[in-house]
This record gives structure tokens, sequence and C-alpha cells, in this order.
């Protein structure tokens, strides 16, 4: 694919390192983030980090939404009704979203293994809401810790992709299933995120409890119901 | 060990699977029913399969919390707070109660991959308000499929168990690491319940789009985090 992947809030953990798997993949990737210089600092880092072949840039968010259709969601809870509110005009019709987003009590100074209820039944679900219309709202990557993402390991967990749009949900389960051991999972309707974004607070009290970088994998389904990913690097 | 332990609805998929688990593991059963008959009927089942070293028996879901004091509670979320009430004067002071409900919108005619909200927070939070003082209440085996406790195959699913009382988290994990393959976690609190009863509806909803049996591993913890049955029968 020569397309681009514009990664919005690529400068926080969970967007850097997604940028990084998917550069290392060989995919093409904007790092979105309210400030340009700090975009391209990013951009530099993961260039450094995958090698010279890596195509790897830097824009302010509404720049990097203008310059990609694919774009990736990864900024705090409190971050994201504002920031869709801004880019709206900027997001270009067609494309799609891929909302990482988990509503953590943290985002109003609660606590991370907890969750704040949302009006609309999940935070990509609220995406959902605020985006142009005709743009594509895919839940997926909540469940993958930002930690093991920026390390070197293979991640151990699977992805669990919800969509009312079949196809955006195919883009977002082949792209992640470019990293390695990934498996991507069609978890059906947009709505069922609201389980998915719960097992990341559900993950964070168990790693503060047992000092781990928890992640989920789905058992007992066939094996057609699972787009992996490589086995290592 | 040579106490009993009560399934409370025993009769029904989930109850009957999880008693013939642990009878096949050397556990002393008590098959709970409305109907004594029934749970009978059950009991003879249980004993048929695992064989004549089966220790299992029926009665009546009073009289068989009366018999014990570690009690299972597998019934439709429908069911359940009024079978608490009734059963209250019979649970005996210091039980423990594992609950492995999960409320599911069928309860109400809705569809068994949505989730009701529950005031308590979760099935296993109205338990823990319905049952006698000094009743310690686990939520656990929310997540382990009916269908696969009932075959004969090791069981590919984790289970999560939560729980304010410490003591009864850990007998609830030695309990569930007696099933082959299940590897027993413990997920803090039960007010973390309320996310691994929506798991639940998670996995129904996998079943039906993939035509599966799914479970959940967590990984990424530490080994010492899992508590590990035997590898199989």
């Amino acid at each position: 694919m020569n397309r681009a992947i514009a990664i919005i809030g690529g400068t926080g953990p969970a967007g850097t390192g997604l940028a990084l798997r998917l550069a290392k993949a060989g995919e093409k990737i904007i790092i979105g983030s309210r400030d340009a210089t700090r975009a391209l600092q990013t951009a530099d880092k993961i260039r450094v980090r995958v090698g010279p072949q890596a195509q790897v840039s830097g824009l302010e968010n509404s720049a990097a939404c203008a310059a990609s259709d694919l774009l990736v969601l990864t900024v705090p809870f409190e971050s994201q009704a504002e920031l869709l509110k801004q880019l709206k005009p900027a997001i270009r019709p067609g494309s799609i979203l891929i909302d990482a987003t988990v509503p953590l009590a943290a985002s109003v100074g609660g606590r991370a293994n907890r969750i704040l209820g949302v009006w609309q039944g999940s935070a990509a679900q609220q995406t959902a809401e605020l985006v142009p219309k005709g743009v594509s709202v895919v839940a997926a990557f909540q469940n993958v810790s930002a930690e093991v993402l920026n390390g070197d390991e293979d991640v151990d967990c699977d992805v669990i992709v919800c969509s009312d749009d079949p196809a955006a949900t195919q883009i977002a389960m082949e792209l992640a299933a470019k990293i390695p051991r990934v498996r991507a999972i069609d978890g059906g309707k947009l709505e069922n995120a609201r389980i998915v974004e719960q097992i990341t607070a559900l993950l964070i009290g168990l790693n503060i409890r047992h000092k781990g970088h928890g992640g989920v994998r789905i058992t007992g389904l066939p094996e057609a119901a699972y787009k992996a990913g490589p086995s290592s690097l």
C-alpha cells in the first residue's frame, strides 16, 4: 500500500508505538500532533529506530487529516471530543477513522482501572457522532499495551475490530495483522466497542496488581475468524 | 478437600458443566435445583459420565445451601435476585458464594451479546447486596463456555476472579485451577466483575458471528499471576 496513515495524537505513547510498528511493517506514516515540531521530532525518533527505509513524516493534526484518508486516533479521552470538533473540517469525506480511545476514569482524575460512562455507549461511538458524514469509524487497538508496542518484542495480543462498515473493518484488520503476532478479529458492530474499551481498564488493573503488560487473546473461534500477522520480525 | 461444593442452579448448562469438571477433579458436589428430583437426575447424569468414584448428590437449592459453605451460583440473571432472597435464611454464615451470573440483555428479552446496566455495577455486586452479612462473594467462571465445560476437551480459557475477600479469592482460584488448562487470575476487587461479566457478552457475540465457543486468555502477566490447572485429564 502506498496510502499514508495519519496517527492523530501520534506523539503519545500509544500513537508512537503504533506508528513504530506500522512503519516497521513498511507503511507510510504521518505523525499528527497539535504541535508540528513535536510531530517531526517523533517522526525522527521512529526513523532512527526503524532505519532509513522508514517512511515517516510529521504534521500538525489537521494537516495530517487533510493528507490522508486513513486516520488512527490515539488521544486521551479528555481530548477526544474537542479535538474531533476542531478537526472536523479537515477530515476528508470517505475517510476511515480507527479509534483507539478508552474512556478511562483517569481522564477526570479517577483511576485508570475504571471506566467512565459515555452517553453514546463508548468512546468510539462518541467519535462516530463527531466525525463528518460519510466517515467510517472503526474501534480497534484499545487493548494493545503502549509499552509493548514501543518495545522490540512481538505483541502477544489480539485486536478486536468493531465497526458498522464491513469494508472499514477489513482495512483495520489488515493493518492490525501487520504487527508481528497480533491477530485481528472481527468484533461486529461499533456498539461492541464499549466492551472492548472496558477490557483495557481491566488489563490496567491487572498490570497494577501483577506488574505486567497485559494483553488479551480470544480462544475457541475457528481459524478463519483470526487474521494473523507475521509470527515475528 | 472433603468439603462439599453446592452448585445452585446446577441443572442448567453452566452449572452442570462446572459440576462435571469439578466432580472429575475429585470434588464432592451437591447439585442444587428448585426441584430436588431434577437435581438428582443431573447428579445421576454426572455420575454416569465421571464414573462410580464421583461424589455427586442432588438437593433442593436451600437444602444445598444449608449443606455446604462453598456455593457456586449459576442461574440466569432474571432469577438471581429473587432466588437469593429466598435462599438468604439457608445460606450459612461464613460461606463463600462464587457467582458466575452475567446480566445478559437476553434476561429481559434482549440480545445475549448485550449487557444490562445493573444498579450495583454488576450481577456479582448485586449478589453481594443480597447475601447475609459475613458471606463472601466472589465473581468467577463467567467467561467459560458452558458447551466447552460439558464437553471432553480441555478448557482453553482463563478465569478472572474478583472479590473483596482475598481468602475467598484464593479458594475460588484453587477451584478454577482444578479444571484442566484453566488458569485462574486474581482480578482484584469485586467491582471489577462488571468488566469480566461484559466479556461474556462479547464472547457470545463472537460465537454467533464466527460459530465458535470463545474463551479469553490474559497475556503478558508474570508467571506468578497465573494459577494454572493440570494440563490435561
